[in-house]
């Protein structure tokens, strides 16, 4: 048989990345890669702090959507991919010792250990391929920049060392791309979902848009609304703070492609 | 038998309302009866006009989102309530001759004829129950005001003689109860559906937000974000507008009580 189904085509592009990812070819961003999966926010921690931070992402599911947690020691995800393995599938890994960035490495093989937990936190690429699916425009993406974030005054809930404000990402909208974009994103739970704000940011502790505390400034015109989401950096900021013993990331922007299908995930 | 279900005393306390009604004993508002049914907007036109308007509505779901349409001629409208006829079942009618009113009766069966279509239009007291029981605070309730409308510049799609901007609603809201309130009116869209605009009132025509062309004025406060939504008073300004030999409407507030409860209109 020659035939092969669209499904079929799109696991192996997101294999081939993947592959490439893994030899080492490939250590840099991952934006426009296996165009259509779902990638990921990848943290690894030791237990029993593992235990903490799940709590932790449990209780604030907006910034800190799971998409996958392994069992400790266990290096696979067969749910976000048959052959995932987490020690090799990030293009670019930063290793966190006392929360003082150590390393960078291409490859984690050698820091493995029995009682790490990797968790997978959806991101804004999934939802954002909705948006633009959907015909409303991201002024980054055109502009070639990097989202907008601000720390923000809304508290997240706590647990053990990780605490922390909500870190939130903004799009600037007209008024009737962005009522489409809090329905289209309400159906994408794991990758953020529905805005936390719209409107005037002083509302939410930001007092200029135009200096973001992570990512690049873009304009927002007199006929647009800020929209504001919950941010993937907030789990980030939140485990920095905490300065654990041992953690290892991804490095920001180079993240863990799946084989899901950022479809899939809409509810 | 005595036991009777939930929604059985439900369409009794509809029919029991409806009976009060036809009987004349009831010729006054219907906000705060027959809670949790749907109440809908009443236009009856003669053929061929009622084809226009039918048209109007259709080409125009949002301010114009139809219920029912009758058969030419036929008063009842088995689809909303198995005993609903329309001559007599809303507390007090407005008779337009000419696009001027010429009468508001309690009872039209004298002025029924063969060629008369009947549309039932939705109506947001189905929406604002949602709101409400969502935990939703709607100021004009609150303060037992009529919410405030106004003619904004976004466009209707004309068909004949109907034609006009669409009117609008307007909700102050908290914005994270904004962002809610998209996502449950989403659910109903036989009853308006999603907001059409969020924001700055001057970029869909409004002057003044203290100066409504319908209803009473509500205070929109400093960490709140004016919501509007398609408002059924459009197909009203149309009709109105549109000057027809002979329209029979319901009188503002006076509406139809159907048998359909708010909980099933949601998608």
């Amino acid at each position: 048989m020659n035939s092969t189904s669209p499904i079929e085509k799109s696991i192996l592009k997101s294999l081939k990345d993947r592959a490439a990812i893994r030899s080492g070819a490939w250590t840099g961003h991952t934006s426009g890669l296996a165009v259509g999966h779902v990638q990921g926010n990848v943290v690894i921690l030791p237990e029993p702090l593992a235990n903490n931070f799940l709590r932790y992402c449990q209780r604030n599911p907006k910034p800190c959507p799971l998409l996958a947690v392994s069992e400790p020691g266990q290096a696979l995800l067969p749910s976000l991919g048959a052959d995932i393995d987490i020690r090799t599938d990030v293009p670019r890994y930063r290793v966190w010792r006392d929360g003082t960035l150590a390393d960078q490495p291409t490859d984690i093989s050698n820091l493995w250990r029995g009682d790490l937990v990797t968790f997978v936190i959806g991101c804004s690429f999934s939802f954002e391929e909705a948006l633009l699916e959907a015909g409303i425009p991201l002024r980054h993406i055109a502009q070639q920049r990097n989202v907008a974030m601000y720390r923000s005054n809304i508290p997240t809930t706590s647990s053990g060392p990780f605490s922390g404000p909500m870190v939130v990402s903004m799009r600037p909208l007209k008024a009737a791309d962005a009522i489409r974009a809090i329905q289209i994103t309400s159906r994408f739970p794991t990758v953020h979902g529905a805005p936390v704000h719209i409107g005037n940011p002083e509302l939410i502790g930001i007092a200029d848009l135009a200096a973001p505390d992570y990512g690049d400034p873009v304009d927002v015109l007199s006929d647009e609304i800020p929209v504001f989401w919950a941010c993937g950096v907030t789990p980030q900021a939140a485990m920095t703070q905490a300065r654990p013993e041992f953690c290892i990331t991804h490095a920001p922007g180079a993240m863990l492609i799946t084989d899901l299908l950022n479809h899939h995930l809409a509810i």
